[in-house]
């Protein structure tokens, strides 16, 4: 078993998209998850000054690097509790557990590798990006047993071509289809979810594609300051939701925001 | 007269936003132009090897760090022509200049102080981005003789907020009004441009704004090998145009795309 986090990320790598659903890529996320916690033990964690109403954050200090914010409540690092969540979703894929508890597991399981890479390298977003694509697609996969795509062939008159996609999965002939993007942050680039839906609704029709995007958080930290501050904007996802694509679920551990319309908001 | 590229670059930023169109922002321009040639003197310049047919490209090597990929057609170090254009333009805005002439002044305006960047700093492609926004978006308010604006008031029965858009241009009552993205390369991010155009299109009324994006160029360097490539993928570009919402005009260097139906490429 690796215990360099990256090494087993690796693993993953090479992997992860033969059986996106398959128990490889379950076993290696815990292994990412068990590396990443033994790092952070070598480090030392310190409180953020924290503008988000009812959050408290920390971060994660090794040498002269500060990782990013992690949301407190839902931090553990307790690789342990991967191999529960596995074994109770091992047979009938829908978890015995309470909610918060799974939401915990999986909030752990990101945070941990991401403020490990905060820690070790410098400026790498793609990374943190891509295993949190593994961790939330697996899951899916896995939930709906069924293997994603990221490409769909576009037929019209004269024109042949094939669309690049976030994860959409195809559950078969008049059963569901997800549009599943899966975004560490969005900030200002959140339009793209709307976009890429309003695309699928325009080629396949709209309503064949549910578009369920996954959004950890829409934080930003001052690290001069050490303040954590919340950076969605409920309001222009509103206009984005009337004016060009509707989306059926978004789930964020971030935004506060009522359920409206057609749009439910993951309190997560 | 600043002879550190970036002094005159903040200088601009200073006062870009306070009068758009005004002479001083051409001044400003035209010092960070001089005092970028001045630096790429003292730089070498070497051929790449191009994978896009008809064009030659070169980038410019300090230390160990190499710039970007330069048209090497386009490019011209020649401070002086920035003078003849302004000149030229002063009177009646419509300069009685060629205009390949014109593209390759603007062109080298641009590619002089982004290779500054490249050579002189880590990984920053923000300071490049804000610089050709500036650039174009004084010509365009210097063109049409108005400031734009970022921002528009969106009324919506109970909803009263502000959109946060790219540069729009009112010419006044019943006169057009243009939406214009500026951007030094978009790739996978180009769909923002489409799903923009749409909010505009579906908060003021499909028709209100011609959306006419100006993007440099859709070229990636690999610096390893010394190559440059295309990535502009116009048959995506075509599937915006017909589900997400209608560009009037894309003006960009790169894509040799025939023109077709309502989308104009200028091929400068």
């Amino acid at each position: 078993m690796p215990s360099d986090p990256l090494e087993a990320y690796e693993d993953l790598q090479d992997v992860f998209s033969k059986d996106v659903k398959g128990e490889a890529n379950q076993n290696l996320i815990g292994e990412v998850y068990r590396a990443s916690c033994q790092f952070l033990a070598k480090a030392d964690s310190q409180p953020l000054k924290s503008l988000v109403s009812g959050k408290e954050y920390i971060a994660f200090k090794f040498g002269k690097r500060l990782s990013r914010a992690v949301n407190k409540q839902l931090f553990a690092a307790e690789p342990k509790e991967w191999g529960v969540f596995c074994k109770a979703i091992a047979s009938k894929r829908e978890p015995g557990m309470e909610s918060e508890r799974i939401t915990r597991i999986i909030y752990s399981v990101a945070a941990s590798f991401f403020c490990f890479i905060d820690l070790t390298k410098d400026g790498d977003q793609k990374t943190p990006g891509t295993f949190f694509e593994y961790l939330i697609g697996h899951l899916f996969a896995w939930r709906l047993d069924v293997n994603p795509k990221t490409r769909l062939p576009v037929l019209n008159l004269d024109m042949e071509a094939t669309l690049p996609t976030d994860f959409v999965f195809d559950l078969g002939p008049n059963r569901a289809k997800f549009h599943l993007p899966i975004k560490v942050s969005t900030r200002e680039r959140v339009i793209q979810v709307w976009a890429h839906q309003r695309v699928l609704d325009g080629v396949y029709g709209t309503g064949r594609f549910l578009g369920t995007p996954v959004i950890l958080t829409e934080t930003k930290t001052d690290k001069k300051k050490r303040e954590v501050i919340e950076i969605c904007l409920p309001d222009q996802w509103r206009i984005y939701q009337m004016h060009i694509a509707q989306l059926k679920r978004i789930t964020t551990s971030t935004c506060r925001l009522p359920t409206r319309g057609s749009m439910t908001f993951s309190l997560r």
